[in-house]
């Protein structure tokens, strides 16, 4: 706790990193572009992590664990993915270190310790898992393969911004492999359902599905299916993409199976993930200039009780009232946090708590325990209600479920409200520029057209929409003919 | 499923490796000694993670993130810990690659592209860490820090096996920080405690606690507690290890606290792991030359159902009673797989659950219709019943304790069976090299002879038992004084 929060109107993107920073979500490192997260911060991606492995299993995936480092001849087999991550790439030359003789209290790489074959770590994992499953499959028996991984990745990227853009992330990533085009398109898409309802449902962040333009199309992918979310300053987040990589990979690996009818045909391939970066989005969703606001279902603590009292006999006797509540709280699956530290006021503890977005906080003083109530706060809408104790329980299951809804339906106002439809680019600059959001708008298709569009106003096509009317019409930018409208806008 | 495993009296380590690979537990990669840990083997690892976790938690530790990748000026801060990992580091010297010019299909590393420092790929995080500490420990307030992270690690190995010795590995890390050097020994005693309990009571591993000679102790600790077990090929296994580090790393970076008095004093320090290679401690704890075998708390199938059938009438009226056990097993949380595949034969089936370590098989034919009965496998100990379909949800839910017991009593006899006592150096060797295990002998406390025993006998000492009786005695190998005996053994 320090001084307040530079506001959204100021600077959205120092509130952003102060925000990120003085809720003890994730802070940077020694190492450039690297970030540390935080254990409040690690214990939302945990919950996150939690949810999503259940809706894998669910779907019949397994998990599995393959290799950090890719060798640089299987890294540039497939060739449009070599392409796509080959400017970002951490290289491992040396496996040795040894002491300096020129000063021997330092270390060197060690010259002689030079590997023959570079390693590349990961930035994704076709490669190596692909260069795997060609072991695994010989027949259509063995098919099909649905694994998922959660482990890190490297992308050596030159800007970085915590949770959103960071040289090391943490993900999941699913690769599958199928013997029909159409069960690895079912797949992809599948997967990019469950991406959206675990962005809705669960962090209660509204998203559009769609698919992406070739531009803008993972590498070495045949169709990117992504969802798309909107932030509070007009911008847009990818938040998850599944990719149908069609049999691109099975052909750069040499990955055969016999069919049923005795064929040997190539496997079909999808892979799908989602990152820390969600983190980023959950944070730029909800919260507001007092700090963050996490949704009940992701939020380390969903409640905290804090003592208001003076002298040690006050507080026991409020912290007989508090120690009931919680174990009450917790027998319905609330977690709770009874905060009766002596090292800090009341006031700064509510400061902190609202900091930090717990969902609902409880306080106790002695009016309270002459009247049986306890004051209680939200931090969705900063309203306060005295409560009569009896009826806590019920109340906070009640508001468990009121916050998720409220917190998805406000971001779902902002979003739909900043969907704007234009027939023009004159209109189209305008709306970017006085109001963002997405910019719903007729395109040709082509990529010298939005590679134009992208050049003139830094807004890119961030999908194609996959659900709604689909009416033709006449490219904002072209004027040439366009088969649906599609969503522009600048974007994280 | 191919041909017969090689025996554990042919070729123990063989036997092994052929075992890890053909339960589809784990493979080698691409990457020199690096694994790809395959859905089974990731299963029980996952089981590991989820029972560590919960008890990291209940003794107040949270989880956390630091970067994957250490500046070599970081890395070098602590010197001993430095010297100890200098020689197998992955070191990443470049951030790009680029098109080869004299072969554009080809990519190779961007000269351009080379980092002002190198990063070492951690082999453990105490410097990452010991410096993001730096900047959140001020007061004694802000003490204890109790962090653990999963993560995956690096150390380039020359001799790797699956499991066992990996390249790249994953563990936990825990490293917490506090005010006092009694507090953090109770904390690198609690841990280690932890781990013992864990491994025996949860993975059916007994273990010996004790501390680590001084030529044993991890780089940087000033003790290291460790639990160490036996395989049945009479080689000890360290299964893991909590260390004192004193103040060590906050001396090496500059980690100060006002203590409630107000003095500046350094922080004092633990950190503790266990990886992967517990899961190799359980193959070769409880597998025989029929394949794995599984503790139930592990067991990602506790219970498989086949069967035994000719024709789809029959297998319908099998189906409904295996069904129906299904769910009843499941109401009880036993994980129970129905195989009613016809792309495979009964004993094919028998064959491979068995190797891959199933606790409980359940035969249902023809007959066992007519009789309302079902037949039952044991894996652990290869015998066969005929239960009433009416007794088999309690006699299932009997039998995953009494497994997991079984499990632990007969590698606990073993073990106690592989404790020898000695008083001659003659006779330590002849003990070493007949019978193996442990050998509990005089030493006179000196790396000296320590090592002149390694040299002799490739035996190092285990550990310094922490429990039992402690009678003074003359080293075995020089006859000077020794205050207790300590356990030797040929070790992984």
């Amino acid at each position: 706790m320090g001084k307040k929060l530079t506001t959204r109107k100021e600077d959205y993107s120092k509130w952003y990193n102060e925000l990120v920073v003085s809720a003890n979500l994730a802070e940077n490192s020694a190492v450039r572009g690297c970030m540390v997260i935080k254990p409040y911060g690690y214990a939302i991606w945990e919950k996150m992590q939690a949810e999503l492995d259940r809706m894998f299993k669910e779907t019949g995936h397994e998990n599995a664990y393959f290799p950090l480092f890719v060798p640089k001849s299987l890294f540039e087999a497939e060739e449009k993915n070599a392409e796509g991550f080959a400017k970002e790439c951490a290289v491992v030359t040396h496996y040795r270190l040894k002491t300096d003789p020129e000063n021997p209290s330092k270390l060197i790489v060690d010259p002689e310790a030079k590997l023959e074959e570079e390693l590349i770590v990961r930035p994704t994992s076709e490669a190596i898992i692909w260069n795997t499953y060609k072991g695994w499959i010989q027949s259509y028996r063995d098919l099909p393969i649905l694994i998922n991984q959660w482990a890190n990745v490297v992308r050596w990227e030159m800007r970085t911004r915590l949770f959103l853009r960071t040289a090391e992330f943490l993900w999941q990533e699913g690769h599958t492999a199928h013997a029909s085009k159409t069960e690895a398109i079912a797949e992809a898409e599948q997967m990019n359902n469950i991406y959206a309802q675990f962005v809705e449902n669960f962090m209660g962040i509204p998203v559009i599905k769609g698919t992406k333009s070739e531009n803008e199309r993972f590498a070495g992918a045949v169709e990117t299916y992504c969802i798309e979310a909107l932030m509070q300053d007009g911008k847009a987040l990818q938040a998850g993409t599944s990719h149908f990589l069609g049999q691109n990979f099975a052909k750069a690996f040499d990955v055969k199976f016999a069919s049923k009818e005795g064929n040997l045909e190539h496997v079909w391939a999808t892979s799908w993930g989602v990152s820390t970066r969600l983190v980023g989005a959950l944070i730029m969703t909800h919260s507001d200039d007092q700090g963050l606001v996490l949704p009940p279902n992701l939020a380390p603590i969903q409640v905290v009780i804090v003592p208001i009292y003076k002298g040690e006999e006050q507080l026991a006797q409020i912290s007989e009232v508090a120690n009931d509540l919680v174990n009450k709280l917790r027998n319905v699956g609330v977690s709770v946090k009874y905060d009766d530290r002596d090292t800090q006021k009341p006031g700064w503890k509510f400061a902190q708590y609202e900091l930090q977005g717990v969902p609902v906080r409880i306080a106790i003083g002695p009016k309270d325990l002459e009247k049986g109530s306890v004051e209680l706060a939200r931090r969705d809408t900063l309203s306060k209600e005295i409560v009569p104790q009896g009826e806590i329980v019920e109340k906070v299951k009640g508001l468990m479920t009121e916050i998720q809804e409220n917190l998805y339906n406000r971001a779902l106002k902002y979003r739909d409200e900043h969907i704007t439809e234009v027939n023009s680019f004159e209109e189209f600059k305008e709306v970017l520029n006085t109001k963002g959001g997405f910019i719903s708008a007729h395109w040709d298709g082509t990529s010298e057209t939005e590679l134009k569009i992208k050049e003139k106003t830094k807004a890119t096509i961030r999908l194609i929409p996959i659900e709604g009317k689909k009416e033709a019409g006449n490219c904002v930018y072209s004027g040439n003919a366009s088969p649906q409208r599609v969503l522009f806008a600048k974007a994280y």
